[in-house]
């Protein structure tokens, strides 16, 4: 079979977790491949370049994003972020699925331009329970987590736009939705032409 | 959440292992309730009348037919088989998953009528590995099976009217697509309304 690889989006709001739901998921499933994102944020503690983003100035981004040399690109809060359009269609072109964790702004320019994606929203228990995550990782002011909350509110209307939802009350819980969602989307009649 | 339950409906050709994967199936998915058939053939050694299928006459069969009892009907060989409405309807409004095990003519006949259900198609590695499976079955004359074989071939081509595609080639495996499968579809946005 010359068959496409499928694009694969976790989304969600700011703190809900998926980060690490994609790191667990990467481990536990075969056959699927992180896509790497380009960014002009610091790196935090732990994070290493070409591992966990692409991490470039201002400049380079803005080259990239005239070259036409991203999939979508978006700022958040003082910080661009872009998915390089060259690695993606490559490796599904190869029969290759791929893995996207992005943000919701990033996840809706992606649909426009591949609507054929499986997009999935990972939502939070709820906004209260968001709000004590957010504060005991430790990473973020008050301030800013009352932002982010109410900005929370806001973006869980767009999970209309997703194929599926998970609530991440539970990692493990999540990651198996997550793992039943790509093995599902690997078993669906029209992906075997 | 005043949510409906989703019809999952396993169908392929004869001999290919689908009453297996819906014993064990069940017996590792919680949620999920079997749609029991009516049927007027002779139980087989082992089967259990209420537990497997609804053992009726002929007489008693036409009956159902008459008062629109049955969702579908087929006559297999010389035999009939019947889901019962009553049965499948209460329990998916009642936010009930159910499980239906049936031949392609029945499950085609169910997707007129319940469009929203998800089809699944369970197909075996080779024509050649299901006339090896019949064979060492030892419940069918090679007459039968030659005769089962070519409807086989006649079969796959209805794969095409179904959401999903599982091939048996290891039971394992194939109950974990169908358990992810059952996963991913609870997790569809359009489900949670």
């Amino acid at each position: 079979m010359s068959k496409k690889g499928t694009l694969f989006v976790i989304s969600g709001p700011s703190g809900v977790g998926k980060g690490t739901l994609k790191e667990v998921l990467l481990a536990e499933l075969a056959g699927i491949k992180l896509s790497i994102s380009v960014t002009t944020r610091k790196p935090r503690v732990g994070e290493v370049d070409g591992r966990d983003y692409f991490f470039v100035s201002e400049e380079t981004f803005k080259e990239l994003i005239l070259e036409d040399k991203l999939l979508e690109w978006a700022k958040v809060y003082t910080n661009m972020y872009g998915t390089p359009r060259d690695f993606v269609l490559e490796n599904l072109n190869q029969g290759q699925d791929i893995l996207l964790e992005i943000d919701i702004q990033g996840a809706l320019q992606i649909k426009k331009k591949m609507p054929d994606g499986v997009f999935i929203f990972i939502s939070p228990p709820s906004i209260e329970e968001l709000g004590l995550r957010l504060y005991s990782r430790g990473k973020d002011s008050q301030e800013s987590i009352n932002i982010r909350l109410a900005a929370c509110k806001d973006e869980l209307k767009y999970s209309k736009h997703y194929n599926y939802i998970v609530v991440n009350d539970n990692i493990s819980e999540a990651v198996d939705k997550l793992k039943s969602i790509i093995v599902a989307e690997r078993c669906k009649i029209e992906k075997l032409d």
